[in-house]
């Protein structure tokens, strides 16, 4: 058996996406690598688990000397396969991403990349999501990169807390171009939606959802202030979601 | 225009299900209800998002002398789609369920139900999600529906704090076996999976999700603790998922 730790891979972009891709080749210097990610992009996939249909599970060859598999369903369920199907225990490291496009404040509720990550520090693996500022198929990823080669020789010290998994998300440019790396709270923001609405060959209406992201959040310790000024934002995250303020209000409801 | 409150009804067990029927059945006499719903189960579905399809959106004839719509995609996208498309407002109340099958404790990240509650808050609609601790396709709903009756009132009273919604859960039982309604924390429980490997016709592997929850939560205070008492538990739920007491020891991290 290994001494070297074992490190699970995953995205919601899909196997084939280069950002997983960027994120193996910083791992497989820390440890032993298994990826498992989904066959297809699974954007926008949240915490959700395939309950209504049976999931495949097949072995890629995208990955030279790795063992790496697909799944049929989402990244949370990848994370699951892997733990109780594959491995058959618990990884010492989960990573996510790195996803095109950023997962700043509440995106982290739509966002399978960070669901992974979250269901990673249910299973108490210390768990790190990754995203970069940049849609492109062929973004530049070499400044995430280095983040996550700092954050990973960190979580892997041995006294990384219990049940937390961190949001990462690094802006768009050049390693140079990065100031550093900024521990932050989750931005109060949100999306003002709208659908795109069309007509099909046959007059039908579908819709496309769309949006614009409006940050509400004047602090300057969150993870979308911390973006805009050049840095890479971590939030510590964790799944109590809890309102403990309100818990005297909602109190006096009691029957 | 109608002095009667909008309120806005789905859920994540489909517009044909039994739940809903009963929820609509106490929400109409509060005020006026736009029922949008998915067209189909989306148990699981998390905080998922339709963002790499298009979504269709019909019109029902399901509820009488409502206004009522289907659409193709998830709990989360019924929201937006009823505040962006179908209303051009939000609501004054939005309501989910009545799921079959309990959401207590971290259930919540995985359920559609909870998440179109937790997408209301966002919007900052009061906002609560319904849940029995019964699968039947024709479960006894009586017991929700009294609770559902209680808290609607108190959510309309005008005093409903800002961006939180409520987790409520009914153990399974009639009215009469119901002891009461408490306000508690989310447990502290997890999903000790495990996946049900078959073959298909083609000797080919598939796999079921399944496994056993397990509650690790030895306090007095929680939704899993009251439901086992015999009360429905309502937990006050927010989207900040910050986990603020790990901040400083990850402060040690950046760069």
């Amino acid at each position: 058996m290994s001494a070297k730790p074992l490190i699970l891979v995953t995205n919601d972009d899909g196997i084939s996406s280069k950002g997983i891709r960027s994120l193996v080749e910083v791992a497989r210097f820390f440890g032993d690598v298994l990826v498992l990610a989904p066959d297809k992009p699974q954007s926008g996939m949240g915490h959700a688990i395939t309950v209504n249909h049976p999931l495949r599970l097949d072995k890629s060859i995208l990955f030279e000397g790795l063992n790496a598999y697909t799944c049929t369903g989402t990244p949370v369920d990848c994370v699951k396969l892997a733990i109780y199907e594959v491995l058959n225990r618990k990884p010492d490291l989960l990573l996510s991403g790195i996803n095109h496009g950023e997962n700043t404040s509440t995106n982290i509720l739509y966002s399978g990349t960070m669901s992974a990550a979250v269901e990673g520090a249910m299973e108490n693996i210390p768990s790190i999501g990754f995203s970069l500022a940049d849609f492109h198929a062929d973004a530049d990823f070499r400044a995430t990169q280095l983040v996550a080669q700092e954050l990973i020789a960190n979580a892997l010290k041995g006294d990384y807390p219990e049940h937390v998994c961190l949001n990462v998300n690094v802006p768009k440019g050049t390693p140079e171009e990065l100031k550093g790396i900024k521990v932050c709270k989750q931005a109060y923001g949100f999306w003002e939606d709208r659908f795109d609405k069309r007509l099909d060959q046959f007059n039908k209406p579908y819709y496309w959802l769309t949006g614009e992201f409006t940050d509400h959040d004047k602090s300057e310790d969150s993870d979308l202030y911390a973006m805009r000024q050049g840095y890479a934002s971590v939030v510590p995250t964790q799944f109590d979601m809890t309102c403990y303020k309100t818990m005297n209000f909602f109190k006096t409801w009691e029957k």
